[in-house]
Order: C-alpha cells, then structure tokens, then sequence
C-alpha cells in the first residue's frame, strides 16, 4: 500500500510539472497536466494548450491509443464531466477504457463540483482524490481561487531596495535589480493572466510588459488610469498603446480624453472610483475576474501597489530584494499609513531564496 | 599530512568555539580561545576573561599542568609577545614545553606583528600560521578591524517592515520584530564594546539597552546627542542617565546643558561637528578607537543609522525583517537621497534565515 502511494506520488509528480510547465499561458483555462501510465510506463500524456483544443486528459487518451485500455490516468484537477466548449473528458476516460484515475484536487467550480468523480466511480473506475493534493492546490492556486471568489488571484510584485523603495527621489529605478532577478520576474509575468500597471508608470517608463526573458505567453496589460492620462501621450511613444490592451478608468476621465482613446486601439471600460476618484479595486477585480483573468500580477507603481493592500486585495507578494540603499527616494508601497503596529497587515513569508545578487522573498497572507 | 590538517582544524575548531562564546565580553581585549591537546586528548583549555587576569594561552597552561610538556596549542590569535597587563605568553609556552603551535590568526598589532611567531620558532617550536584562517579572521574581525583603522568595527542593525520602516508615522515600533528576532538582537549586542542610539531614540523609547534576553555583557552605551537634548528631560526617567554611559556632543550644545549633563553620572564628551551641526561621525570614531572600543553596534534611530551610510562608516547591516507592512512612516534609514541608481550604495548580502516569523538578513560591504 505504501508503494502504491509512493507510486501515485511519482507518477502525479510528473503530471503536476506538466501542468506548472503551462500555467497562465492557457487563459482563460486553467493549465492541467495529465499522464497515463501502464505497468509502470508513461503510456500518454497531456497538458492543457495555449491554442485551446482538446484538454489535457483527451491529449493523453490520443497519444495512449489502444494501450489506455486497463491504464492508470494521473490528472492534476478533477476532469470534466459537462460539455463546454469540448466534449465532457470523463466520458473519453471511461470509452477508453482507463481502469484507474488519481486526481489532484477536486474542481469546485458549480458545473463540475465531484460530478466527474461520482461518473467516474458510477462507471465502474477506482478513483482516488488528493493524490499530492497540497501542490495540486498550489498549481491550481489561481483557477481556484477565481472559482471560489469570482476574482483574480492577485499577485503584488516589487523590486525594492533594502529600504524599501523602488526608485531614487528623482524616479531613477535602472537597475536596482540584476539579471536573475529580472528573469525570474519575467517568469512570474508568464504565470499570469493579467498584468496591472498604474498611469504614471505607463508614462515614465514605458513598460512593454512583455515575457521576452523567458519562454511563455505576455500577460494581458491592464492600465489603471481614472483619468485617462495615457491618452495625452502621442499614441507612437508608448508601447502599450496597441491591441489587447485594457485601460480602466473613472467618471473623472474627460469627454476629450474619453474621445482620445477611441481612436486607439486599446479598449477602455469605464468603472466605479474610489472615495479618492482613483479606480476602485473591487470593482476593477469584480471585472477582470468576469473577463475570466484567473490571475493578475500587480507590477506597480508604488501607488497602484499601495492601493491593493488598502483594500486588502491580495494573495500574494513577491520582493525582489537588493543589496542597495536608495535613501529618501519612491516607495515600494505608496499611500498607506498605520497609527499603530498592531493595526498594520500582517503576511506571512512563504519562501525566500537568492537569486544573483539579489533576494527573492514570497509573502502570503497570514 | 591530510590527517594532521584534518585533526589541527578538529582542535581549532574548539579553540574558535571558546573565542566565540566570550566574544564582545572582553572590553578592551579581544576574546581569544587556546585548547591544549596532547595524545588527542584535550589536556587543557583557556579564554579571556571579562576580568581580565591571565591571557586564555596561560589559562590552558594552567590547566594542563605538567601535561602541557610535549602537547600541542591551539590558539586563534597569535599569542604575544610583549610585556602588557599580564607577561608575555609566548615566554609561558615555551617554558611549559609545549612541542607545537598551531595559530588562527596573526595578530598585527604593532607591538606583536609576527614577534610572538618568531619566538616560538627561535625557541625551537613547531609553529603553523592560518588554521582555520578565515574563521579566525571572521571571529576576530572587530580586533583586527580595529588594530587596522583605530575605530570600531560597525554593525548597524535594524527592525524593519517589509517596506523598510522602523515605526509607523505616529512614532509606534512595538513590536515590528517577535520574540526570537529580539533575543538574536541581545545576542548582537553582547557581541560589541559599544551600543549607539541617538538622543531622539533616548527620549522617545527610553532604552535600557542591556542584553537581559541573553547571557552576556552590557555593551557601554554611546548617546549621539549634538545638543545635549537628554540633559533636559527629568533624570529620574531616562534609563540611561547613569555612571558607565557616554554622551558625544557639538559646541551647539549651550552652556546650561552643559552644566546641567555636568550633575548627572553621564560621561561627556564634545566632538566636531559636521556640516549640518550633528556629531561627526568621522571624529566620533577616532574617539571611540582610541578608548579602545573595538566594536560599536548603531542601534537607532533611522536618523543616526542614515549618518553611518552618508559617512560610508560601517561594515555590515543587519535587517531584522518582520512581515508587516506600515506604510508611511519611519524610514530605516533617514537622511540619504541619491539621484542616481548607480550612485547609490551597494552591499553584499553577506547570509539570511528565519527567525520565528522574521527574516535576518546580514549585509557586508561588497
């Protein structure tokens, strides 16, 4: 019994490393992995795709062929049972003929919700739920979480000095960090579905917000802008003045402005402002989340930054930390203040590990 | 010969053990450690003491007794050579008859510098110089950083946030940093001569600055206090308003002051000023050399901790790092400003680990 465990284990292993391999390239789909194995051979395996199509447990069956027949199947969530936008995967599983299904963790979304499992067993299949259930919870993380709260899963991204700032007093920030650094943070874009950035760092730097470092697909740009301060800008400097990028501002947006951006090709959507004018958190997540971004990575500024812990709308922060002093100068997280310690959000570290000469150090909620 | 390497840095080893347990304790000496091993068998073992008294070589020799005659030391500093409070110890260990020296360091006091190595040698003893040399060097580091310079070795340490903040903006700083963070900060303390605060610090916490959480001896307390501003609060109230703990002071401070630090058992002394008015922070460390403080750890506030970085007058930083976040408030290090990146001082992070939930990060000079 011990070995049939260690052997889930393993063979989940792989199917988990296939699903990480994907992860935030499969928007709006989460990035499953799946492998099929027979007498102690990897018979098939699949991951979820960036160009849609068949999901990973079909991908598997096709590779398998006739040898899926009296296989065990590995799959990181629970396979679907309900006819989306490809037929249901629980019924490929059982025509195969598959004799085993270990699954990662169950999908909670209302239209699965166990209904693949209760199939699966109703056909005759052993099935076991959990197998490396923690890091299947952990890879699904941002499919899950949009299940459960209909938001993003939010991820705050800085690269900060020792003393917390993410650039000198006159807005200098080239390079505070080293290259590992800017790789791994490129890495972390891939993994997201969207990536927020505030007006002002759309005008002063000129992100491209791209994923050149690494392999992987480019985030879906989200400027927080209530004003519509991008529009002022000649159209040809900035390089998120393109296609597929969404721009969210509020009432306080000109006529004139509002008029600017339809002649651009970014999309703009007009949401609620806060009790300072600024874009509502809530509400552009309660948005975002509807557009099925599973998953946004806060890039900054500090401002933008500081508003998602005002409103408390985070999971998780990520500090690219270097070994420099930039004194009085930007902060990595702008217009927050606590009269007392005990009032001050608290996180938890999750992770911390060097990277060049820099550090990288995970915060979860507590 | 590998064997006899392995066996000298197994015997050093201990020898370093015993310099580190003291370390700090000996003001004004360095705490060295001498382990007497004869037949592999440790026959005796010597450190400085706090009281001062015989050197840790001579308290090894004692120690072994007649067992000494044939045996090998284990010394981390070179012994010496010279007539101090105390007679030469390497004229101890060649009486003794100890066949065989082996040192962790050289020791390059002027009045040393080798003369104790040639001695021995002279004298017919085997002597090997560098065991275990860079754990010497490190355990050490503030004597031999002293002997080098004239000044104190200076570690600044600070709690911080995550987003570099020593207090929030109504002056609240308990508790950034658990229970564990705190006793490691004891632990530093009794690791130096001095402990620096500045007057703001004193008035506002009321330090005691004592190392209770942990055995040791209390550093002596250094008030940078360029206006004497401690003199005006009520003695009774301020812990550190008593006999072994020094003031620096600029001519800004007036005459009453003066007369009023001249009533309490505070030592003073007046310092140049910088070009700001507060207390040089060259001329502080020149005075504090030459009063033999070997060690100096800047406590706080940011305000005197950022004058230590603007004099480029420190060796290494620890970050105590607690995962909270407070926003607008306190810097932890306060009065720097660099245009440029590339301007702005670079460190090497030197180690990291958690402590309860905080994180320590120690910063050396790149």
């Amino acid at each position: 019994m011990a070995a049939k465990q260690r052997d889930a284990a393993h063979w989940m292993g792989h199917a988990l490393r296939l699903a990480k391999s994907g992860t935030g390239a499969t928007y709006p789909n989460p990035c499953v992995g799946a492998v099929l194995v027979k007498k102690g051979v990897v018979v098939g395996r699949g991951r979820s795709d960036v160009t849609g199509g068949p999901h990973a447990e079909v991908r598997a069956l096709r590779q398998a062929g006739a040898a899926a027949r009296g296989a065990a199947m590995y799959v990181t969530l629970e396979p679907c049972s309900h006819r989306g936008r490809t037929p249901p995967c629980v019924d490929a599983i059982i025509e195969a003929g598959v004799r085993r299904v270990c699954i990662g963790v169950e999908d909670p979304a209302p239209h699965v919700g166990g209904k693949g499992i209760r199939k699966l067993r109703r056909a005759g299949l052993e099935v076991e739920v959990g197998v490396c259930g923690d890091q299947a919870r952990s890879i699904h993380a941002h499919y899950l979480h949009h299940v459960a709260t209909g938001r993003p899963f939010v991820t705050l991204k800085v690269a900060s000095s020792i003393d917390g700032r993410l650039a000198t007093a006159s807005g200098d920030s080239k390079w505070i960090t080293g290259a590992a650094a800017r790789k791994s943070a490129h890495r972390l874009r891939a993994l997201h579905h969207g990536i927020a950035v505030g007006s002002e760092t759309v005008l002063r730097d000129n992100p491209g917000l791209d994923v050149r470092h690494v392999d992987g697909v480019d985030p879906i740009p989200v400027i927080f802008d209530s004003r519509l301060r991008v529009t002022a800008a000649k159209r040809a400097e900035l390089k998120l003045m393109r296609a597929g990028v969404l721009v969210l501002y509020t009432a306080r947006a000109s006529k004139t402005a509002q008029a600017r951006l339809a002649r651009t090709p970014v999309e703009g959507v007009e949401v609620p402002g806060d009790a300072e004018g600024r874009v509502d958190i809530e509400a552009a997540l309660e948005l975002l989340g509807a557009r099925e971004l599973r998953s946004l990575m806060v890039e900054g500024g500090g401002k933008l930054l500081g508003s998602f812990v005002a409103a408390d709308a985070f999971e998780e922060l990520w500090v690219y930390r270097a070994p420099v002093i930039l004194g009085e100068g930007r902060p990595i997280l702008a217009g927050l203040a606590f009269d007392e310690v005990a009032r001050a959000p608290r996180l938890r570290q999750h992770s911390t590990r060097k990277l060049g000469d820099d550090q990288l150090t995970v915060y979860a909620r507590a």
